[in-house]
């Protein structure tokens, strides 16, 4: 399907500050930009870079006051998401190498701690995709999910002691459950189309089966509609916008998915 | 200033073709593209990657039949490109590591058989951009810039022999004179506002003083308007499309470079 | 000066397992590996990688029964670490690219948690190197180093609870401490020389006025010998060995480090 | 089978020279080093950083008067080069992104130039392996290898004039024909157990089948004892030693390669 996305930043900033933003989606093999802007308000120098993980990352300083970010995209995406059942687990040795970092504890999915827990919720289950669906069922059944509930990045242990969280939370437990089990997995920002309440994003992918698959605990059940912008470990490679110095938060957030037509 | 760049090619497709089409401008240090459209008619599955050099690479096979691919961008690029009169010679051990490539020579621009050409025409400049100046004003003396003169990619020892090219010939030449030096060379395609006739363009960029600084033997002096797509050691690394099997050529291409209102 | 350094593993593989081993040193700006021995008895296929931090990474699958790793390494190194008294704070916009993920909070070292305390720390500190000097100071006063006194990773706030910790416990702090206050700093694993009890060793650099210092709470004095293994993060990044399914220690580690005859 | 390599390069430098070398194998999925020497005399410092391709450089300045570099290395390698028989041709939108620049023309191997001279002499053969084979054969028939016989690397077209050329002509050739059949193909610098004369050797591999195989026109048949030390696009960018500035050629090269006791 084709979507129009877009998500506009306004801030008051107190001083000039720096900025490194992630707000430019990629062309993938699972989706493709066809149209795409970026508008700064005002117009500020903006240098680009691609980061470890293939993301674009805009820097530029913020200058004193109104300052707005506008980006919007049309992105063709999968109308139905991949589903892998019956897909295997890959035996470390058998992991590309590019892959094994995302077997590794990170900032908010401290995965060497769960190894119990998340043998427990998979047991009986075929290794590879069933595992990580286990996973999915068991953090919707136990795991509320309540957008707006947290502001700040929690961590997995923290998400599994309060066993409720916004997007990135659920996305941070279900990481370090899988990678818990030597399953590598993900953390994967962006938009959904027909989320509500509309916003900013957070699932994950887990690689069984030779590649990466989609999973949102948030969500009854997959469908189409995902548009990834940034890729990483979990919310500390991947924040919208990372901003250094006294913390400035957004006045306003604003996203907006729309079906295009065909 | 900003400015809107406009390509689109069209071709007669006889079999479905692999393509890796290098059409996509990324915002770097010296351009910011705040609009940027990709749309491919009809359209096709297209994964896009990073080439080794930075550039966003598109993978698409296209199909039988009428094949048209349209890009456009609104881009704010510099009003005046930098100079660096004065800027030195950097001591090979001085190099960052990314720059030594550069020096090697490569397909079209055997550099290691111009080393007493090059050290002839920049007699008695001083070490770095001076040497690269006085080469560009040897081309502009030398070669005679035919657009059109060429269809197929001619080496620097081919250009050095007829005296005549395109674009990209007097970039390749420049580069091997520069490389001979041990002065870091690379090619550059995109766009150039006020091009005559309008088309493609080919540039290259020397490093010198501990940066790249823009040439253009083209164009009888340096002016701004400049808009970077691709980025390699010479024009097999940045073809805005390589195409694998029995050769097409597009029908029609067009390219337009408009001034927007700022 | 010119090390030897030597490092045995020697493990009970109770069935085939898979491991990443991290234990080739690298030349780099500030070492040079003269001679360098890898020996695994009984021998095994072994697949050589870089990661994404530049460290080489053996990747093997240690057979049932006894393993041993034998490794060894002739190094040139410096006599005395660099300093870097005055070189000042890098405003964050001047940051180079690949510098600025050593800003983000990672597994061990929650710096989003603690500006405060480290704004307190290095108050009255001129911005920069003398701001992480305040940091390793206050480390050495306040947070005891005991060899052997934890097994595990423990993260940053863990170890500003208990106040006490092993190398890579006040490095993980230090760590912390720095990037809170948008200084880059990342933690390397190797040897030094005169280390007491003689191990694996861990510290940290931070980068301030353009490049990488050297910073070691463990130690009353920087001084020379240290001979880099691995760079990361943190300790999740630079594990000597990661193995992967049911956890497997080391039987017997034996590191040396000695001095020999310039 | 277990081989010791050496390889020592003697050079009268006339003055202060910056050399980047390429002298030091990497384990890999085929070969594993387990000891390795490299050294200098008299020493001088040494930075180490991987190119593009993966290969360790070493960067040093040359001191005036003798100077010597030493290198050797203990590899397990196979006895036996894996052979391909069958492996099909990958078509180019199967081929992995990385292996996409294997495709292009380069310095010394001007692929765009022989599309009818393969097609011949592949003629009639099975897709993939089979016409890698062919073209090797045909090497072997119709350029004779002669040691010795050329000091600067000439290019694939000039070889295909003379018909007589070094280990790395034949392998440019090589790679210029399958490059030109849409077959991914790369050069290789390294050693070979029982080349006569011993000394530096370089071969080249084509991509089938999903993986790279060997192949080296210089030999009768494909066997064991193959150590690589650098690979590439073609001899620019692999060279043993690159050294900027008015050339320098060893005084004395001396390699060999000797089989170990398993």
């Amino acid at each position: 399907m084709w979507l129009h996305t877009s998500c506009t930043l306004s801030f008051d900033i107190p001083a000039p500050a720096p900025f490194v933003l992630m707000l430019r989606p990629r062309s993938g093999a699972q989706q493709w930009i066809s149209r795409e802007e970026y508008r700064l308000i005002p117009g500020v120098p903006v240098s680009e870079y691609t980061d470890g993980y293939g993301n674009l990352c805009q820097r530029l300083i913020a200058p004193t006051g109104n300052f707005e970010v506008h980006t919007s995209a049309d992105v063709m995406t999968a109308d139905f998401v991949d589903t892998g059942w019956g897909s295997p687990f890959v035996e470390i040795q058998n992991l590309p190498d590019s892959v094994l970092s995302y077997l590794l504890p990170s900032r908010y999915c401290e995965s060497e701690r769960f190894h119990d827990m998340a043998s427990e919720i998979s047991a009986g289950s075929q290794l590879g995709y069933a595992q990580v669906h286990q996973i999915v069922c068991w953090l919707r059944d136990n795991v509320e999910y309540i957008p707006g509930s947290s502001e700040l990045p929690l961590s997995a242990t923290e998400i599994n002691s309060r066993r409720v969280g916004v997007c990135r939370d659920l996305a941070h437990l279900g990481i370090a459950l899988c990678r818990s089990l030597s399953i590598p997995a993900r953390m994967v920002v962006g938009y959904l189309y027909g989320l509500r309440p509309m916003d900013q994003h957070a699932w994950f992918e887990a690689y069984v089966g030779g590649r990466w698959y989609t999973f949102d605990a948030t969500q009854n059940e997959l469908r189409g509609g995902y548009v990834a912008v940034g890729y990483g470990r979990d919310a500390a490679d991947v924040a919208i916008f990372n901003q250094f110095g006294p913390r400035i938060y957004p006045r306003d957030q604003v996203v907006r998915v729309d079906r295009m037509p065909d």
